[in-house]
Order: structure tokens, then sequence, then C-alpha cells
């Protein structure tokens, strides 16, 4: 298996798990680029957008409004940004199709470690 | 009425649209980042992606796939970013939900007019 993110969806390495499905599984960015910057992804390998069925879709949709509520709420950010990059050209680097979420908050920094933006958006402890 | 999109889609402000169905639409931006930098919405007016339904999520999400296969047929892209701005601190300008699509291929640029780059995804010429 060469995707990490197929590694982690199957449970063979650890992440800072904020939501999960059947279909879709949303986990925090280890290089964030702000607090709280959280991955979100179908749990199948696709690619690309275009791959990814109108059920699937609705999965990873659904995730991305419960990781943005909770985010919105836990970490009273006022805003955020979702992005997605697909192909190399466009920033791609895992290809394993991801949306971003960026909470946006004035003087939001990426300070803090991910155990204290896992425990501020979960409200409990991390373990592994 | 006070959105723009709301009247670009009631037909009252022109646009280069790119894709319509019941419930979503597309139209080129007017102020392009990148050739072919082409904006994806609900027809219905919400702010953000919480306010949207899940009827409504499949039906963007149709159009952005749909846009997408045309921007990198018609413009040769390599790949593309989808970005949404939500709240006014990540940058949101208009406040009627919108997906912003720019296609990616090496050197492209915002050279060209809207007319050519329109007549290039649609293969026929604008007319209002």
């Amino acid at each position: 298996m060469d995707c990490v993110f197929c590694e982690i969806i199957a449970g063979k390495r650890d992440c800072f798990k904020i939501y999960e499905d059947e279909n879709a599984i949303a986990f925090l960015d280890i290089n964030p680029v702000v607090e709280g910057h959280t991955l979100v992804m179908p749990k199948r390998h696709v690619e690309k957008l275009e791959d990814l069925s109108d059920e699937e879709a609705v999965f990873v949709f659904r995730a991305i409004k419960r990781v943005v509520e909770l985010l919105l709420k836990k970490l009273q950010a006022d805003g955020y940004n979702v992005v997605v990059n697909v192909g190399r050209i466009a920033g791609q680097e895992i290809f394993h199709l991801h949306f971003h979420i960026f909470p946006r908050k004035k003087g939001s920094s990426r300070s803090g470690s991910l155990e204290e933006v896992y425990r501020k958006i979960m409200g409990m402890k991390f373990k592994s």
C-alpha cells in the first residue's frame, strides 16, 4: 500500500481523527497552515473529483459540514476556506483526493501543538 | 435584489455561462486569476456550505465535475484547484456561496479576453 491516507484509513498509521463515517474520514493535517487545518476525504482511494460517485460526494459533503461546524464552534473561527488541489501542477502532493479545511479567525496562527488543537476540538485528550 | 449572483441567475445580468441545470449554474469569473477561472454555485441564495442541503450539494458537485471536465478538455489544463471562501475573514466578497474553479497548466495566465476563453470552452461565440 503506497498511499499514506489509505494507511491511515486502514488504521495502520495514527492520525488526529476529527470525524469518521462509513465512506468519509477527517483528521488534522500534520503540517498545519493554520490552527485546526483539517483534511476531509473519501475512504475509497480516488485521485480526482471526477472519480467520486454522487453517493460518495454526499458523504464527503456531510463530513465537510460536520467538520466546519465543529471547527467554527470549538476554535471560535469566523470563517473558513475549503481547498481541493487536483494534479501535481495544482499542488496535489498525495494522490488520494482530499479537501483542506482552513478555519479562519483574526490572529489565527499555527501555534499550538496538534495535541492541544485536538483537545480543543474534540474535548478530550488524544490517545493513539 | 442585492445579490449580483442572484441577478445573473434571474437573467437580469449577462454572464459567460458554462453550465446550467435546475439547481446549479457556472459562469466565467469576470476578474479571472487564471484563464478559464469559473464560478460554480447553487441557484438558491445561501451564504455558507452549512446552508446547502444534501440534494443541492449533489447538483453543485455534478456541476463542478462537468465544469472541470470541460476545462481540462477545452483548455488543455493539467489539473485544477477548487476553492470555497466562507466569511469575510476567509476572503468571501459576494455572500452567495460559490466555488472557484482554477484550471491549471504550465504557463497558464490570465491573457485572453473572456470572449476568447468562452469560445475555447464552449466552441461558439458569446451572445448576450
